[in-house]
């Protein structure tokens, strides 16, 4: 998707350590006229796969899933990091290594809200070890539910969620595909 | 707003400790539907007001402060609780109580994203005892950014959040209030 990539190349930031902000426009602070041509995108791309259901995870996720919902048409649902007082009842599980803070967090939603007969599309901000989009794939099959696919919006390449993810024969499409990025600010998409 | 009040009275549900559940329609389960309805409305009450951005604090405030960008056209901007590794640089802080989660949270925004020449809308899903939003206002204030006011879906108007806060000449616009809950599952606005 040309207008993110444009938007990475002028606006992104590459920290040491293989680290590509984007918080002016992504995360942090979201840009919606951007969001709303990623939901539209996504949209576009699955179009046709039966989706009724948006899922992500708290917090970065949930901005691209918002506009998302809002070009399907669908609720959009998303999973909470560890047990909170006011969710009561049952939940369906996963657990998820988190390599940006060194924890491995509980990811929970709600059983009422995902089950067998939902169509799931799974969308996050961003993939590259591919840990949460395994733990938010976890509860949708402990679910029952299908997964049509998931909507990443930035993709790094180089690491190797993607490609894992891809090899179980889960449709992954993401909007920008890092190939490489080094350390002084140059960035190559697939 | 009725059709968030109608809503409330349809899907939500009261839980002992004066708790009310809306995680079917806005937060955990979100209704973009909905949530466009209530973007537009505080798009409608602050309009002339200059705001040039949205501030929330993450997780639930994240969908209804997309709409309010959506309706808006501007950026929105979400407080981070605690330090994470990708957040680098410089941060306004401040403490918020969690009365959620019994504990004290550190609150920051990056100091690119507001500062003088901000005029921003705070949004949020709920005010109860007004912790997290007056720790949005301190974010603003010790960043030179003015507080046009905030945006609240739902205000436990018998708890002194709203009242607090409108009495340091803070403008609060609350599109559902409600004045009491019994046990039984009464709800009643004011």
């Amino acid at each position: 998707m040309q207008l993110l990539e444009q938007r990475i190349l002028r606006d992104g930031e590459i920290l040491p350590g293989g680290i590509l902000k984007v918080d002016g426009f992504l995360n942090h602070q979201m840009d919606p006229e951007l969001l709303t041509a990623i939901g539209g995108e996504f949209c576009r791309l699955y179009a046709g796969c039966g989706v009724n259901k948006i899922l992500t995870i708290e917090a970065s996720g949930i901005g691209p899933a918002c506009f998302a919902g809002l070009a399907f048409g669908c609720p959009v649902l998303f999973a909470k990091k560890n047990r909170t007082r006011n969710l009561s009842g049952e939940f369906w599980t996963s657990r998820v290594w988190s390599f940006t803070h060194n924890v491995e967090n509980i990811i929970l939603v709600s059983k009422k809200y995902l089950g067998p007969g939902d169509r799931v599309l799974i969308v996050d901000d961003f993939l590259a070890n591919g840990a949460a989009l395994d733990g938010l794939i976890s509860l949708c099959l402990e679910a029952g539910a299908e997964v049509a696919g998931a909507g990443i919006c930035i993709e790094k390449a180089f690491q190797p969620g993607g490609e894992r993810i891809r090899s179980r024969g889960i449709r992954v499409e993401s909007l920008a595909r890092i190939k490489s990025m080094s350390d002084d600010g140059g960035i190559e998409f697939c």
